[in-house]
């Protein structure tokens, strides 16, 4: 037991105890021949007075900042004057007896906080840049809105199943990671781009309600605020229709920042068609902030179009995916190719002119899923091998079924205020995909290479 | 809303109610004209009788068993001696007015939970394997598991922080899966044997309590019940001892054991030296269930040695990890070189004869760090360039600390009285660590393999 509190514990309750406290020395300061340390931790800080003896014993000048120490002492109250209110523990100061150091700290590459220093060096000390205020506040925050998150879905029957990261390669709207595999040389893995076939197949499996906090993956030119991993909070539920999983996920949002943020968000959530964003606003993810005179502008978005033409390529293809169900009354449209005037079963949370979370009825019937197939013009044997497994399952009896997935670290980083979504991971990678702390991505032996049957091209 | 009421729900208080049950028709039986339909969702099976007409009219005689249905009708109370207590339902039988088919059902390649059902033929078939009892309670299970572990560790201040998929290889002990970089050629990132680094560095971050429960990754030949990808829940705290990690980590599993199974565990835990448990039973992981008369036996075994001889490759490794910090009383021999006597700070906790979970506490100075790498007669140069990172870390200011990492897939075999780990995981891989549902691992494009730098070889 290294320490009897945390570095924001004490209070004038504790006075005259004998407490010991360990921490990283935020500040030392010397007068004359005393001092002062202030201990600090996740907590909290204290602030910790060093009398002339011991300061002398433990050399107290040549401490460095971030150093870990051990302190043990006496709590004594301070005079009502000089109680510090910024502080948890501004009511007390912690008379030292002993001062033990845990762990000596070199010299800093960076000072901490400091916003003169480049994202190249703080990434490279995460380690380091972790331990400022900002990114503790981020991570706990973070680890709060996921813990609102599965009390509520616990409470609602949803199970949370995890789905495998060693998956199949479907390419199909963003670039697959491939992992070579070492038993059957010359075939990969992929990792997921998102749960979704593996969550439509839980449904088929008569899971009825599923979540999953999920890492996904896109090998995607990372403009803007991208990451080659990110995070979901993938959903989806059985003998659903639209106004059931917006109903259930409204209320999981409002949860969430009334666990989280104390704010009460008014239900059920506007409304607006894609149509009329579009129109009004000149995009699908309108920022009412200003309109409404709000901070939190939540809103629903909805009747997106089914199809949207890829000009690149010369071809229609899904706007959400190719798995979501066309709206009843365009099916129709389907066969006479009128694709542009098709609409989706299909929603999306916005939240501050952020899509947060987007979704959609699927299809359950294979003539549905198949009529989809046939509109993008795959072909059968092209649409067999990917999705063999799906049309099989949908054969053998598939509830109706839809969900959604939010994205955590954009939700995340609006809840704390963040400007990036590298505020609110741990160990994110920079704008060429790379772990600057780590070095990765590295070279690797020749031997590791021979094993997989590969080579790299000249 | 495609119904009212789940197939588990109605009882005698619901007499007389219309309602609405969707589900999937677990058996249909015909008696003369009329005919039953046993209605089936993850929360049980509700008898329907279907009158004359209705059956005539839905052909109910063609219908396929695991068809979906939806019937809507009245709830009528069974007299008292034809109640089927077996059944939640058992009180009440719905008199069906209407039958919709929502998703017919082909002729199933296999019968649901028989036991002379290949494994194969269930794996290629999950998602109706999954529809088993056996799978719906393992995996429910399985999520009460998590829930119950994630509530205890949010009371005690840990939080759950997301470590990178996308990491460094550092070849060490098991083999790393490979993820080919597109962006930089020739360069690869590997996915993680375990978050043991990140979660140090989180320690040395002031996160102070951390825990995850997160995939991780080894490319082993998957002898008896290994999976690729599976999943630990993994711990870490700062500023403790062994003493304060086991009790903190025993509370954990009491918890769980009440919460999940509702047993009482006596705490403490029993503790054994891994000397003894060599001597009385011959392996570090004894079952106990007989010998004390218990249906769990749990443990701790401690007093490890700190390295193992690896007698194929002539030399000494560490027989946790290297990051383990060796028993204060043993660090003189760590310069005499006389390995074999040093012990490690570290604990197992053993259930029923399976290791369940294992940890240590963690060199925490740059010096106990320098000395295990030295008398692993690791260079300097090799450790720089593999654990840089860490070293880098550890000097500036790391707070002592230990944690732990739990099989989270064997504890729910173990908890399921499922005999393989592949019976409490929702698509497994086979021992050729493939997914026969998916086909995966598979061949991808030429493009794919172009676009990173790499050739199969011939």
């Amino acid at each position: 037991m290294y320490r009897t509190h945390t570095c924001g514990e004490l209070r004038k309750e504790q006075a005259g105890q004998q407490v010991t406290l360990a921490g990283w020395a935020d500040a030392i300061r010397t007068q004359g021949k005393v001092g002062f340390v202030l201990l600090r931790d996740r907590y909290g800080i204290t602030q910790c007075f060093i009398p002339k003896e011991l300061a002398e014993t433990v050399k107290l000048a040549e401490l460095r900042k971030e150093s870990v120490l051990q302190i043990t002492g006496t709590v004594n109250v301070r005079p009502e004057n000089q109680v510090r209110k910024e502080m948890l523990t501004g009511e007390i100061e912690v008379k030292a007896a002993s001062l033990v150091v845990l762990s000596a700290a070199e010299p800093l590459p960076l000072e901490l906080g400091d916003p003169s220093t480049t994202e190249e060096t703080r990434m490279k000390h995460r380690f380091l840049d972790l331990r400022t205020e900002r990114m503790q506040q981020n991570l706990l925050l973070r680890h709060r809105i996921t813990k609102a998150m599965r009390d509520y879905l616990d409470k609602n029957h949803f199970l949370e199943i995890e789905t495998p990261m060693l998956a199949k390669s479907t390419p199909e709207g963003a670039r697959d990671y491939l992992v070579p595999s070492r038993v059957h040389h010359g075939t990969f893995y992929a990792l997921p781009q998102s749960p979704q076939l593996f969550k439509q197949l839980l449904m088929i499996g008569g899971y009825d309600r599923y979540c999953q906090i999920v890492k996904c993956f896109r090998d995607e030119d990372l403009r803007a605020d991208r990451q080659p991993e990110f995070t979901q909070l993938d959903i989806e539920m059985s003998f659903v229709e639209e106004e059931d999983v917006m109903a259930m996920m409204e209320g999981l949002i409002a949860h969430v920042f009334k666990e989280v943020k104390g704010v009460e968000i008014t239900l059920p959530l506007p409304r607006m068609t894609y149509a009329d964003a579009m129109k009004k606003y000149g995009n699908d993810r309108p920022d009412l902030r200003k309109e409404w005179k709000t901070e939190w502008a939540l809103l629903w978005v909805v009747d997106f179009p089914m199809f949207e033409r890829n000009e690149e390529e010369g071809r229609w293809q899904a706007m959400h995916h190719p798995f979501t169900q066309p709206k009843a009354e365009h099916l129709g449209l389907l066969k006479t190719g009128d694709l542009a005037k098709v609409h989706a079963r299909a929603y999306d949370m916005v939240l501050n002119g952020s899509e947060i979370g987007g979704g959609s009825i699927r299809n359950h019937t294979l003539e549905l899923q198949n009529a989809i197939f046939d509109a993008l013009s795959m072909s059968k044997d092209d649409y067999e091998e990917k999705f063999g497994f799906l049309l099989s399952a949908l054969s053998y009896g598939a509830p109706p079924h839809g969900g959604l997935a939010f994205g955590l670290d954009r939700l995340a980083a609006l809840m704390t205020g963040s400007e990036s979504i590298r505020d609110v991971i741990a160990f994110p990678k920079n704008k060429e995909a790379k772990d600057l702390m780590l070095d990765a991505p590295s070279a690797v032996d020749k031997r590791q290479l021979d094993e997989l049957g590969l080579a790299l091209k000249k």
